[in-house]
Parts: C-alpha cells; structure tokens; sequence
C-alpha cells in the first residue's frame, strides 16, 4: 500500500520502519528535502539523523510533505503536534482530499521547560483542528497514548495486554485503522470512544503520561482499561 | 479516628459510609444543615437524599462544613470541585491548619452540557489552587480518577488489579494516605506521581473518563499501568 508518513522524528521514523517491514511502500513527508539530507545530529530523543535512518532503511522514499501526501493512499500524521497545522497546509488540501489521515500528533509545548502545556485542550483538540480544517479527510486519531516503540509493537509490554483507542467521525475509517492496528501492529484491546471530539480526552492524556514517564523513568508502559 | 468529610453526594455519602463501616468518628460537612436535612428528592446521580442516607448511616454526623473540618483530624474533600474553594473557605483555614486533606474533587463544568469541561486545567489544578490557598494543610490529591464505588472498594473491578495515583508536597502526608488506600480501602497499586502538580494530570483524565463513561456504558472500569 502507498503510504505518506508526515514527520521524520522519533514517531515518523518508527511507523516508517515498521510499515516498510510489512513491505508498505512508505514516502516519508518533510518540509525541505534537502535541510533534513544534510541534518547529521541525532534529534532530542535519541533518534538518528533522518539520513543515517534511510541508510539502514534504503526502501524508504524521502520527499516534501506535498510529495509524501500525494504519494500516499493512507496519510499518518506524525509530526511535532506544535507544527502539525502547519505541516498539513504544506502537504496541501488536494494532496489529502478524500485520503484516511492517521492523526498521531499531541500538542505538547516544551518551550517553557517541564511539565509541558498543552496548545489546545478541554474545549478543543490538535485531531478536531485537524477535521475541521480538512472536512473532507477522513481524521483518525490513534496512537498518541503511547511512545513510538509500543505504537508499532505493543507486545513489548505485558504481552500487549493493554488498550489502545481510537477516534474519528467516519465509522469505516475507524474500522479499517482498527484492523491495521491489529493486524500491521498486534494491537489487541482497541476501543472506538466516538466521534473526533474525543481527541480531547486522547491528548489529555499526555500530562498524566509525562509525569508517568518521569516517575517510572521509562516510556514503555501504558494503560489498560479494566473493567 | 475523627474524619471530617466536605460533601453530602454521591462521594461523601460513598467515602463517609465505607469510613463508618471501619468504625471511623466521621461528621459529613454541608454548606446549610437545615436545607441539607430538609432535602428529600435523590441526587442527579441516583445516590438518595442526604437525611435518607442517615437514616441508614445513623452513627454519621452532619455539621457545617466548619463544624466537619473542626471535627476532623484527617479531612476530606468530597465536594464538587467547581465549588470546592468556595467549601473550603466556610471549612475555614483555622479548622485545617496543619491537617491532612484528601482532595478527590474534579473541577468539571456540566453547565454547557457533555462532554463537561475543566473550570482549571493544562497550566493548573484544582488540587494546585486547594494547596496555594491553604499553605498549611496537607494536600494529597487521590481517588478523583475513579467513580465512587470503587474509591472504596476497588475490587469490584478484576479483583483490584489496577491502577491508583496519589500527589502531593508532603511526603509523610502522601506515605500515610498510600497506606490507608490498601488498608482501609483494599487498594493493590498505588502511584506516587510527585508534588501537587501532579494534580494536572489527574484531572485532566477526567475527560477521557468521561468519554470512557459513554462508551463503556458504567463507571465501573479504572486504568491499570501495565509497564
């Protein structure tokens, strides 16, 4: 399947990976081509340059965000939430039109140092901007409850006996994103909250999830409904 | 022991009943006793009428909120939370100097309808406001990420295999209410997330609760994190 990831950071470099594992044929989206080709430092969060990744990852393609939008059958948002409007501006209306946009992006603020903010929260959502801005792009939000390994890979904790949720006001959107959730990822628990305003209580999360991670000094947990 | 618990709902009848039951000195506080026992129709919740209640819990106190802090030893605040400061300030400051207080209140506004809002989130908290406003006391902040049965009783749900949190500046203070929400309540896990700005990220879980509420169909189901 042709797949446009938005992002080349720590989650566009994670969903890519795995998607050219099950063999997708993945264009990874950045803003300039050549800026992100000539990067050689590793970002903030450990993750290589996005040069050094294509060199173990020679499958995967590297162009715009209008390229990787165009490119893609299935879009994922995988970019910094602070800049993930813009990105889509970038990537452009008619790239998008009609597609399924995986929305994984959280709209964390580390300007002013720890614990993050949020841009837009409890009133709104980064996924409602998104639909809003888009109406005819089918926005899933999914995946932003967790870090980028366990996206890819929940089995890494606990036998993936935990849940993931998923959001969005087109039905079949969500159904299929659910089977890709199992079937690309091993997701088991996946729960359907509602329509895309429940992208609120998805990136209200992220303030309990930080603090977690300070306090479990680890990423790699996450929740699980019980019930 | 002598509890002072704020709120004569759905969880101070809750909490007050379980701390009677373990044959604790428990006086409820309300805003006016005369219009508290006057009331007879049941709360919105379902939960009966406070003079209902006592007529079945009648080793339970009923006083103003001034009389139920004065009274207390431990206090808890079991109000609503958008009305949370103003209890407080008729609780007096004098009448909780230096005293340990749970606050479990979440401030969620209804007025607007559902999904309810936050009245203070993202940058601050109800339990940061509670804190800033009576230096002296002791607050830690637990049990307002679960629906009032299992506050209590948490085995109600897979034997109690999930997830509580407490936060808070005082760490003796926070020692102590971890050791009650196992002995008194039956708690399994308990997280210490920090200092009280912790309480952001225990509110803002509310909405995500919420959402869960309606798709579940019952409020009994907690989070577990699995790590």
């Amino acid at each position: 399947m042709k797949i446009g990831v938005l992002g080349t950071g720590m989650v566009g470099q994670t969903i890519s990976g795995k998607l050219l594992e099950l063999g997708h044929d993945v264009m990874v989206g950045t803003r300039n081509v050549a800026q992100t080709l000539a990067r050689t430092e590793p970002y903030a969060t450990g993750f290589p340059a996005f040069s050094v990744w294509q060199q173990q990852h020679p499958d995967a393609k590297l162009g715009t965000y209008a390229d990787a939008a165009q490119h893609g059958e299935l879009a994922v948002n995988a970019t910094n939430g602070i800049g993930s409007l813009e990105a889509l501006e970038l990537a452009g209306a008619a790239h998008l039109a009609g597609k399924l946009l995986i929305d994984i992006a959280n709209p964390l603020d580390f300007s002013q140092g720890m614990p993050p903010s949020l841009t837009v929260c409890n009133t709104d959502s980064l996924g409602e901007q998104i639909q809003r801005a888009y109406p005819d792009v089918r926005v899933v939000k999914t995946l932003n409850t967790v870090t980028a390994f366990l996206m890819v890979d929940p089995g890494q904790v606990a036998d993936a006996d935990h849940t993931m949720f998923v959001c969005g006001n087109d039905a079949a959107a969500k159904t299929q994103v659910t089977a890709w959730l199992k079937e690309w990822f091993g997701w088991k628990d996946v729960i359907d909250l509602g329509d895309i305003s429940n992208a609120r209580g998805m990136e209200m999360w992220l303030p309990l999830w930080v603090r977690l991670f300070g306090t479990l000094q680890t990423g790699m947990f996450n929740l699980k409904i019980v019930r």
